[in-house]
């Protein structure tokens, strides 16, 4: 099905608002009358745009409060529609939205409604255009769309069908297989936006916090297939508005709505795209830093060793059980502290791997490695992180281990980190939800549920993903403070079977981050646990949660460099959790940190 | 009555917020679990930081779950609730919150939950605490303030009263009469927040909406007169937490805090504050700017004369009708482009009108002027723009302009500009609710209802306020993009009897804003207007409202210098907005010169 948007649902001028939803790979887009309105351009100007960047103009919208009226509104009304309809010509428009009336003057008469809209309609078809009347969550007395559906059917006009909007037909709880009733032909048009279940007024709920698909709770899968069940194949269209995205660039918001909505057509079974390939482990996690001192020092505490050396770049490989580091100091790579710049995935299938990213529009990275080296799959997460895919235990196919030339061993001691647990990455707050769509649709990844955690700078939205067997998880947070002076930090969370003897090795040479005794005060008041453990933790920094079967999980953190630190997990195989429980104590340790 | 703050309500750690709330003036606080948690200081080093600043630590909250347990948790409850009141005993606090049970396990049980509290309450008595039982609007069986009343009057035990919040209270629609049922004894805290009527889940609501007192929908006035008239005498606490001002800065959130109790108990009619003294006229709008050229220029194009300079510093006087602007080329004052940086306000007392700033906390900045200046007092707002107060129409005080020596003289022609409409300030995105209370309490200015416009980057909150006769009328905006790499624009609305006339004088010379065509093909289709009026119009750029009752409101723009731009406007007497009608298409043709 042809793919469409909003252009409100992007930020910028309405040239802007064409090209990005164009390099986006859009078939078309509704005219938002506003955007239209502060367009320098002529609607032919704009026609002509549109047409040079391969869009279709599908929808003009919307028109307002067109039925219900008194005789004389009703003829200012059809006065401002014929204005629209000769703009609508001049743009090259076939289709107008026209939204049920919401002022207290409406009446609550679908006789007179239908005899309003069939004169609309017999205007429009004049002008070689179609009227889509759509039911508004909180239209004052047309708010549903099987009473929008009868009114056009009593209306019985060939330029008038039904738009449907999947926020108003789910906010207002309707079902959507009540589609069937209406033949194919007479829906007009269909647009799409999730939401997360508020509960809420819904006009603020839409105007606020529309998502799009797949970032919020609606099954939209159900409600296009239902569309599809009718007969309808017009495009599919987003129409979302919220607080956060229009505020990012345009481009990155655009691509993240063409990857929701080609994800849910894959969904509804409307388009297939190459299967995903879930990671099935954590192949290496990637430092770049100009300065190797602070990260050598912290990875030689934490019991690493330098085992290889890339054998045409400044890349260091660094092990200990599965786990491994590279340390990069190419200097085209910028920035100066730490950072984590790159992951690197088990993946069954790397080019399989790298063909779903790329049928998601998730861009496919120049393989940046030099001609020499083992090729890489490579794709950018919304946040710049490179994730790449490589091959593990296929004898088939090159090992990027083969670039690295030995240079020490790896070795095991009291305490060895055994793997990397998880990986934490902090994002930008207007890219949270594109995120976790990015980690699900495009890495195969599934999301667990949500949770708040609180920090010195409010409340901090949390949530992880992970392959089946949790071997690769991600814990996807995001950063409270939008306009924060300190830079988020990630981290990378290591395994071991034994916390007290990590803690004991690592925590000599002051390297781990300081956890108050109040907190262990409150630890033995909310736990029994047993002779000595309590004085254990506490002499070591160890930070302790228990979920409802009594799985344990205990931890601790190191300081942070530049913007990075590392985590020391030992995991109780049912525990499913990051101890949020304890994250306002690190998060607040770590703030106090920063202002010493 | 004393004044108190739950940590939680500002951002940092707990030295940090025990230093901003002390400093803002309040006489204690609530100390948050968690922030005792994560901070590296002993109960008796708080205890003792809290005595050095003055503030005395009136609650320990929250204990949660408490109540309604089976026998088996409610001796794990016992046991964690025996610790706290340990730490609190270091602490040296003696009152405890305890929250209504919102666990699924909970039982609908009065007689068992009292029995609970009671033998909590017994327990709490042995160490000299109370217990403050408190309904939670979420809670599973107890989330009505009568019913925790109820529970709490059959467990009958000294050591056991109930805490009232104003958010569980008037969220759940219960009506703070009932409060004279209870015992003012029996009340032991009184907890204050505000909310925007919102019609959402309670939770969310209460998490991510909260708001100082004056600065929602709630009536908290009444709630604390119904608190008084039962008798309490303890302290007034704020506890406020959303998702905005706790990424502020803790000094500015605390100071907006205290200002928000200060006023309330000033309404309430607990507290008597010098009187608010309401300006009568702005007097001027200050520029400051390193190169005047761009602002000479624009100011000589709008028709004003350069009437005085400043005695003693860079400053120029210019005039026009009773609208004056000073241009201050200060090298202190900082920045290069012209940046609106201040305003003075006619006063009919302008020493009182300070008083009552001090009274409120608002910050009367050190006289600038040179000593041999009139002197001015003044106050900076929240976004840091200073108000001066000054004398106007009296005799018995200097007046400002003595400071300046004729330098020319106003000169009137067609389409002379006659005074200061309005002015425009747009407020970073977390000041917004504190720039709203600030010209309420401090100034004295009436807010108008609130619209939402709609911006290239999102929907920007709007809301202005004015004076009794609306000659002091000042337009607040908030900026939707709190990480946006441009800075907000200030604007100055400059009234005129003739915009055709001023339109044609000024336009001339490309000062203006381009307005679309598009807009003007809509505007003939929404309005019928007189012959020629269109053509004018869109000849002209005038934009162009009228309201439900057929009063005008005819607009143009200048373009942007700097930080800031201006506006002419010619209004019906009747029209109270500000041509939000058309702020998008200014909004995107601004955008679109910032590209350009």
């Amino acid at each position: 099905m042809r793919t469409s948007i909003a252009t409100v649902s992007v930020s910028g001028t309405l040239t802007e608002k064409l090209n990005a939803v164009a390099r986006a790979g859009f078939d078309g887009v509704e005219i938002f009358e506003n955007d239209l309105l502060g367009s320098s351009l002529a609607p032919e100007q704009i026609r002509e745009r549109a047409s040079d960047l391969g869009l279709e103009l599908f929808l003009y919208q919307p028109m307002r409060d067109v039925e219900g009226l008194s005789a004389d509104a009703f003829a200012r009304s059809m006065r401002r529609a014929e204005h629209k309809f000769r703009v609508m010509r001049r743009l090259g428009v076939d289709t107008v939205l026209a939204c049920s009336n919401v002022s207290a003057h409406a009446r609550d008469d679908d006789a007179l409604a239908a005899a309003q809209l069939r004169e609309l309609a017999v205007l429009a078809d004049e002008y070689g255009i179609r009227v889509a009347y759509e039911a508004l969550a909180w239209g004052r007395h047309v708010n549903t769309y099987d009473r929008a559906w009868r009114i056009v059917e009593a209306a019985d006009h060939p330029a008038l069908g039904v738009c449907l909007d999947s926020f108003h037909v789910l906010a207002r709880g309707s079902d959507p297989e009540g589609f069937a009733a209406i033949p194919g032909e007479k829906i007009f048009f269909v647009q799409l936006a999730d939401a997360p279940l508020m509960g809420m007024d819904v006009l603020q709920w839409s105007r606020h916090h529309r998502l799009f698909p797949g970032q919020g709770d609606f099954d939209l899968t159900e409600f296009v297939r239902s569309v599809v069940r009718s007969g309808y194949d017009g495009p599919l269209s987003l129409e979302v508005f919220n607080d956060v995205f229009r505020q990012a660039e345009s481009g990155s918001t655009a691509v993240d709505a063409r990857r929701s909505l080609t994800a849910l057509q894959e969904a509804a079974g409307v388009l297939e795209l190459p299967a995903a390939v879930a990671p099935t482990g954590i192949a290496f996690a990637e430092l770049v830093t100009m300065d190797t001192e602070p990260v050598t020092v912290l990875l030689q505490a934490l019991g690493f060793s330098r085992t290889g050396k890339h054998r045409f770049k400044p890349v260091d490989l660094w092990e200990q059980g599965t786990a491994r580091v590279l340390v990069n100091t190419e200097p085209a790579t910028g920035g100066s502290g730490p950072r984590l710049a790159a992951l690197g995935l088990d993946s069954p299938d790397p080019g399989a791997a790298a063909k779903r990213a790329e049928s998601l529009g998730a861009p496919v990275l120049p393989r940046r490695r030099a001609r020499t080296d083992v090729l890489l799959e490579t794709v950018a997460a919304p946040d710049g992180t490179e994730l790449f895919f490589c091959a593990s235990g296929r004898q088939d196919l090159p090992d990027w281990l083969d670039d690295f030339a030995a240079a020490g061993d790896a070795v095991s001691q009291a305490g060895s980190i055994t793997g990397i647990d998880h990986v934490a990455l902090t994002q930008p707050w207007h890219q949270y939800d594109e995120a976790l769509l990015f980690y699900r649709s495009v890495i195969g990844l599934r999301p667990h549920g949500g949770v708040d955690v609180s920090d010195p700078y409010g409340l901090r939205r949390s949530r992880a993903v992970s392959n089946q067997d949790d071997s690769v998880r991600i814990a996807l947070s995001i950063d409270p403070a939008p306009g924060a002076s300190h830079r988020a930090s990630q981290h990378i969370a290591l395994a071991t079977d034994d916390i007290v003897a990590a803690a004991r090795r690592i925590g000599a040479a002051g390297h781990l981050l300081p956890v108050p005794d109040n907190y262990y005060d409150d630890l033995g008041a909310r736990y029994v646990l047993g002779p000595g453990e309590l004085q254990t933790y506490r002499a070591l920094g160890i930070l302790y949660d228990r979920d409802g079967r009594g799985s344990q999980f205990r931890h601790f953190y190191t300081r942070t460099i530049g913007d990075v630190f590392f985590e020391v997990v030992q995991r109780d195989s049912g525990y499913a959790g990051f101890g949020e429980q304890s994250a306002h104590v690190r998060l607040t340790a770590q703030h106090a940190q920063r202002q010493a």
